[in-house]
């Protein structure tokens, strides 16, 4: 495809979309900027309708679609943001939408994804039973399968959201994209390149889902066995032929991030930026500390905000034991009276908060004569917990730390 | 205070204010406006530097001052939104800042106020003896005192909030504020009113710290005995002798609204908006159910984000308890081999995720017979839960509902 071709698609796409899809919030931010050394912005997909970028790729996909083609209905597999993403665009089209999900998914996501019109089909263990599922019914019904990510108009859709950050920024130098399918930077590098070559564009992937790192290192596309991953909203087995043949040829490099990088990103999204983003959105806040640029202008793309609340608070939890927030480690006791007091009173002098105890006579080497103390306090980082164990020590408790 | 003057003070305090506090969004929220039958929007003061309103009041206080009396410095106590308010205007101004804070203040409050560059000094067990201190402070150092709310250059910042809205919106029908001292509601009020004043104007308290409804219900500035509530921000025991003035002139209304009603807000916020608020922030949307109105424009001002991720943690787990999304429950067993599985069995075929289990000896009413079993589980509601209870009494479980 030209340049020109592309330019053109895309702009015919934000045409389509303009009155549908929220032109979302390019945020500065001082936080990263000073962390990174690069003035760094944040194109805000969390804060648009559907709660995703998604959105946009589907209703340009269903807008496109003939009057006949829009009778039969369209269909697709999802149990995530692409979901959403269709129920919204067919409804505000008065297209009937299909959308099959494997039967574990959790309720709410089924109830959001009925409550926006659209029927809900539960079947199979795994997504890709869901799509083997939808893709029957796309032939037994004729009605037109919205693919997630490997479409030409769907890619059109996803583009649009690297044509508003040049129209707000068009002095960027770089900009960083989750990749779970590929279409979302397929389309953005795509027109970026198409428009101002000289932009840098990334790609970011989990550790544990890296199909376009491997895809672009075998230079073909392949099937990763399994995946395992924070990022759900990424844990893709297999990128598409076109996103792959888009990415080959516009992306600049593909880094991948970790559990941990991921899960500092949304925390300090949440407390610098008062914003929640899900795991996969993320991804290009955890990639900032692997570029090598500096005094650059870098856009990351917080691709989407769909993230269940119980899942938010466990993300605080983890990241406040990494950050030494949250310190749980264990002492053996003598089983006699006073040791109890002993330990509270150092947990006092120290200024640490218990949040829970447990005390356990028969988790010890040495059961007969010991009882395992079990104590999880908040603290204020990594120098306190120091200071804990050493003031333990010196009234003669050896600390072992639990996790 | 003649409505043209009240409209300068605040049009000179937007002139001050324009390269140093961020013209904060204006959200319409499809979510609040279904639930409420009005047209709601949210200014997102939460997204304001610092993560509140207060630097609007702070620093047009702070740019008022003579060139001596900026030598001087300033000083004030809090241990929240205002003191990084003060430290974040002093510093832009070259001003030195000196914050009092109640020792007991987390280091995380302490050190973010202390990165603004502002000299801390911890004096006191609460927030009235280091106010005292504070004030202290000024006589000792002949430095200016800039009070969190009972100043008029503060109130004239404030009411930038209230100017921003009616640009935005300008057939606004009501706008929501939240009242701790009673700045922000003073100063959006008296502006709104001299401008437009058929819009109403309501304030929200919590019920477990009413100062202003008391004030107003007795006809002058009254002392709680004791505030509680978990909006920390606004529990305030007295209101100031110029915003109760300046409330009583030109609110329509002061609500008041649970600790329950507060955390749901959150909650729906977080979900629906990707957005963070501190419990005190989130007290505008908590009251659109106490509004009597219907088919209006509505303006919640979510005053600030800052809330620490513990207590976000904290807040989603009680919201998922209320909301029958965690279920926590106890049985009595027969002390025999079996019996753990028979309810696993049945929390199995229920689709209930178990994620607590406590199993203890100890604590039943018959001790010598029975064991009690404490079970937490993940559900999807109280219907859910409802059928959870029948299954288990279907097999002769008798569940107590431990919270």
């Amino acid at each position: 495809m030209q340049a020109s071709e592309v330019i053109e698609r895309v702009k015919d796409a934000q045409k389509t979309l303009s009155n549908v899809v929220t032109k979302t919030p390019l945020v500065y931010s001082a936080f990263f900027s000073g962390e990174h050394g690069n003035e760094v912005y944040i194109k805000a997909e969390n804060l648009q309708k559907t709660g995703a970028f998604k959105l946009r790729g589907a209703y340009n996909k269903c807008s496109k679609l003939t009057a006949e083609e829009k009778d039969k209905g369209v269909v697709t597999a999802s149990a995530g943001n692409h979901a959403q993403g269709v129920a919204y665009a067919a409804k505000a089209l008065g297209i009937s939408a299909t959308i099959v999900m494997p039967v574990n998914t959790p309720l709410i996501k089924i109830n959001a994804t009925r409550d926006l019109g659209a029927q809900v089909v539960l079947h199979g263990e795994t997504y890709d039973e869901a799509y083997a599922f939808a893709r029957t019914l796309e032939q037994r019904n004729k009605a037109i399968f919205v693919h997630p990510f490997d479409d030409l108009d769907v890619i059109a859709g996803q583009g649009t959201v690297g044509l508003e950050i040049l129209e707000a920024l068009d002095d960027v130098d770089c900009v960083v994209v989750p990749i779970g399918g590929g279409g979302l930077i397929s389309g953005i590098a795509a027109y970026i390149k198409a428009v101002k070559p000289s932009c840098l564009v990334i790609g970011v992937e989990p550790e544990g889902a890296m199909s376009m790192r491997c895809a672009l290192d075998r230079g073909s596309v392949t099937c990763l066995e399994a995946v395992h991953t924070v990022a759900e909203g990424v844990a893709v087995k297999q990128v598409g032929a076109l996103t792959f043949e888009l990415t080959r040829r516009y992306v600049d490099a593909v880094v991948s991030v970790s559990d941990y990088d991921i899960m500092d990103a949304f925390l300090m999204l949440l407390e610098k930026h008062k914003m929640v983003a899900e795991n996969a959105g993320a991804l290009s806040l955890a990639a900032l500390k692997k570029l090598d640029l500096k005094d650059k202008k870098v856009v990351c793309v917080v691709s989407g905000g769909n993230i269940d609340v119980v899942t938010v608070s466990a993300m605080i939890n983890k990241g406040l034991t990494r950050r030494g927030r949250i310190f749980c480690f264990s002492v053996d006791l003598p089983d006699t009276p006073g040791q109890l007091l002993n330990i509270a009173q150092v947990l006092s002098d120290q200024k640490a908060n218990v949040i829970k105890l447990d005390h356990n006579q028969f988790m010890t080497f040495d059961r007969f004569s010991h009882v395992q103390l079990q104590v999880t306090v908040e603290t204020n980082g990594h120098t306190h917990i120091s200071q804990i164990v050493t003031a333990l020590s010196m009234v003669g408790y050896v600390v072992k730390h639990v996790y």
